[in-house]
C-alpha cells in the first residue's frame, strides 16, 4: 500500500554514515568510515565485572522503571564527571542522563524548534545533526570556519539576518575537521548569543580524547545566565554500545527536554547507566583514557605519515590534537563521492565530506577515521585510497 | 532567562505517571500508580549470568556502535518470539529493535503526523501515548468502548469525518482499562482501517500477560497489505530497566521508522539486547511467563476481593482477564484528583483516570496497578482508599 507519510520523513533517504557500516559489515573491509573509538581499548573486562557486581547490589534499582532524568547514583558521579572534565559548575539538578550525545541534540531541537525556525551550524559540520535538524523541519544555514573555530563576522552576520533560535557547534575536534575553537571564540559565541538571543548547543563527545597541548575551557563553563546546553557522551571513552551520555542545562530548560525524553524512550536503560556510574566510581577514568588516548595517538599519527607518503602533493589535510577525525580536501573538480565507489571495489571506505555541508556542497572533501583500525590496515588502505585519488 | 520554547514543548507540563513516580519515592507509600510488574518475578539472577556469558562471548559486538535496526542475533530471535506470541508472519526483515515498547509509538508518529493531522484513540487511552501526540502537535479524537472494544458506529463515523492517519490500540488487557477486544472487533478495525485508509498502531506490551482464557489473534495477523504496526515489548515480561521492544511493520514503512530511530537514539543499547537475545534462545520465556503470571494473577484476585470488601458498592470496576490494571468508575460528582490529594496524605496512590482522556474528562474514574504490591500492601492500600472515597 501507498503510506502518507509525513513531511519531515517522506524525503529523508536515511544516515549515511549508518548505512555505509551496513554495507561494510565484510570483515575484509578496511573502514575508515565511522567515528568508532579503538575496539582494543575497550574495558570489556572491567565491564563484565561491574555488571555482575551491579546487578548483585542492586537487581531491583536496575531492572525496574527508572526516573526519566536518570540512574540517581550516576546523575551525582556524572555532575563531578562534567565538573571535572568540562570545568563546568554542575549540580546533579543541572544534568540528566541521556541515551548517548546523539539524543541531547534531539533533544535540544525539539525543545525549541518549529516548522521554519532557523539554527545556525558550522561548515561543515555533523551530519546526524543535520539529520536531526530536517526530522524538526528546521532551516540551517553555516557558517564558515578557519582554524580557530567559526568566522566571527560572518557569524554575527547570518546572526543578524536570520535570527535563528540555536548555534550548534562542537568546540573540540570537531567532526568531521578534527578543528578546535580558540577560547577566544568561544567567548565570542557567547557574546553574539547574547546579543542575538540564541541558545548555544555544545556538543562536546571527543573533549576528553586530547592528544597534545592544553584543554580548552568549555563554552557551558562561562555561561552565567543559562544560554548554552552542554552535551557529553560515555561512548567515546568506556562504550559506545552501552548508549550513555548526559546534557547539562538551565533547570528550567532541562525540564523541558526531560519531558521530550518521557515521550521518547521514558527512561535510559538501566545496567548501562549503573555500569557506567561504578566505572566512574571506581576511578577507572584515568587510567582508561590515559589506554586509549595512546593507542588512538599512535594510530592518528601513522595515518598523518602514510597519507603524507602516499596521497598526491595537492591534498589538504588537517592535523588534529585529538578526537577521531583526519579532514582532507583533494583537487577542486574531484568528487569523493565518485571516490568512494571506486575505493570500495577495492574494500576501502571513508565519508566523503560533502554529507557534513548543510547545502551540500563540499564535493572534493574526505573524512577520514583513524581510531578503529590497525597500522597495517592504515597503511594498506591509505595506499589504496591515493591510488584510487590518482586516477582522478 | 526567558526561553522561546517550540510549541510542542512549551505548555507542555510532563506525563502524570513519572511525576508521581518521583513524588513516590518514599519506601512507605503504596503504590497503585505505575505499570510495574512484579520485583519478585524479575529474573535478576538469570540476567546476571548471561550479562557476563554475553560480554564474555561477543565483548566487541556489545561494546562498539551497532546498527540502528538490531543487534543481529536478536532481530532473529525476537522475530521467532513475535510469530510464536502474537501468531504474526514475520521475518526479521519484517521487525526492528526499539528501546522500548513506546519508542515504537514515538516512531511510528514520527513518520506519519505532520502537524494537525488525525488521530483516532481509545477512550480512555494510555496517556503516555496521549503526550506523543502532543509533541507531534496532532489532532486527537477518541472512540467509546465496551467491553470487546471500540464501538464500531462510533469508530467508523469519526472515521469518516475526521479522516484520520492513525488509529492506536491495545487489543489486549488495554492500558487503563484491563478490557481485550473481540475478534470480531479485531477484524472490523482492520476493515475499515482499509475502507477509509487509516494506519493502525496495534499496541501489545501485555499480550502474554494472561491469567485466564485463551489468546485472541492480533490484528496484525490478519494484516495482508502492510495496514499495520505492531509493537511489543520485553519489558512486562522481562525487564523494564533494560528497555528493549521490537516493531513489525512492512518494510517500506519499517524503513521510514528506522531513519527515524538514526536522528534520535542511534541504536538501542547492545548488552540489554544480547541479555534478551540469550534469554530467548535459552528458553527461559515459558518458565518465566509462568512465574510472573502466577504472581501477578494472584495478586489482582487479592486486589479484586479487597475492592469487593472494601469499596462502596455504587463503585463499578473491571475484572480483566490479564494485564497490570484494573479500572474503576466512582460517583459522577466525585473527582479523583481530589481523592489523590487526600490518599497521598495517607501514603496510598493511584493515577486519576481523567489523564487517560484526551478530551481530558473521566474525573471520576481511577487506575489501579496490582503487579507490583504485596498482598498485605493490597489490603492495606485498598482500605485506606476505600475510607477515603467514603469521604467524598
Amino acid at each position: 500500500m501507498e503510506y502518507a507519510f509525513s513531511d519531515r520523513i517522506k524525503n529523508m533517504t536515511g544516515n549515511a554514515i549508518r548505512d555505509i557500516f551496513k554495507l561494510l559489515a565484510r570483515p575484509e573491509v578496511i573502514s575508515f568510515a565511522g567515528g568508532m573509538p579503538a575496539a582494543d581499548a575497550l574495558p570489556a573486562e572491567q565491564i563484565r565485572e561491574i555488571a555482575s557486581q551491579v546487578l548483585k547490589d542492586d537487581p531491583t534499582g536496575i531492572l525496574q522503571y527508572g526516573a526519566t532524568e536518570a540512574y540517581a547514583p550516576l546523575r551525582q558521579s556524572a555532575a563531578q564527571f562534567v565538573k571535572d572534565a568540562a570545568k563546568v559548575n554542575c549540580s546533579p539538578e543541572d544534568l540528566f542522563i541521556i541515551s548517548g550525545g546523539q539524543q541531547g541534540l534531539d533533544l535540544a531541537c525539539k525543545a525549541f524548534l518549529n516548522k521554519g525556525d532557523r539554527v545556525l551550524v558550522e561548515r561543515p559540520t555533523y551530519l546526524a545533526a543535520l539529520q536531526i535538524m530536517a526530522t524538526y523541519e528546521a532551516e540551517v544555514h553555516s557558517v564558515n570556519m578557519d582554524e580557530e573555530g567559526m568566522l566571527l563576522d560572518e557569524l554575527e552576520e547570518k546572526l543578524k539576518i536570520y535570527s535563528p533560535k540555536l548555534i550548534y557547534t562542537i568546540p573540540n575536534f570537531q567532526n568531521p575537521t578534527g578543528r578546535t575553537a580558540s577560547l577566544e571564540r568561544r567567548r565570542k559565541y557567547l557574546e553574539l548569543a547574547e546579543k542575538y538571543n540564541a541558545v548555544i548547543i555544545e556538543d562536546d563527545p571527543y573533549g576528553l580524547l586530547r592528544y597534545e597541548g592544553e584543554a580548552v575551557p568549555s563554552i557551558k563553563s562561562m555561561d552565567t545566565v543559562g544560554r548554552v546546553i552542554y552535551v557529553t557522551s560515555f561512548s567515546k571513552v568506556i562504550s559506545p554500545g552501552l548508549r550513555v551520555g548526559a546534557a547539562v542545562a538551565a533547570p528550567t530548560l532541562l525540564r523541558k527536554m526531560i519531558i521530550g525524553k518521557q515521550a521518547t524512550d521514558v527512561h535510559t536503560n538501566s545496567l548501562s547507566q549503573a555500569i557506567i556510574d561504578k566505572f566512574l566510581r571506581l576511578g577507572y577514568m584515568p587510567e582508561q583514557l590515559a589506554k586509549s588516548n595512546k593507542i588512538h595517538s599512535e594510530r592518528m599519527n601513522k595515518m598523518q605519515e602514510m597519507i603524507k607518503q602516499y596521497f598526491p602533493s595537492n591534498v589538504k589535510y588537517t592535523r588534529p590534537s585529538g578526537g577521531l577525525f583526519i579532514w582532507a580536501e583533494l583537487r577542486e573538480d574531484i568528487n569523493t563521492l565518485d571516490v568512494l565507489q571506486k575505493s570500495t571495489q577495492r574494500d576501502v571506505a571513508f565519508i566523503p565530506g560533502s554529507h557534513f555541508f548543510a547545502e551540500g556542497d563540499g564535493l572534493n572533501t574526505m573524512r577520514l577515521n583513524f581510531s578503529n583500525s590497525s597500522f597495517e590496515r592504515i597503511e594498506k588502505g591509505i595506499k589504496i585510497l591515493a591510488e584510487t585519488i590518482a586516477e582522478f
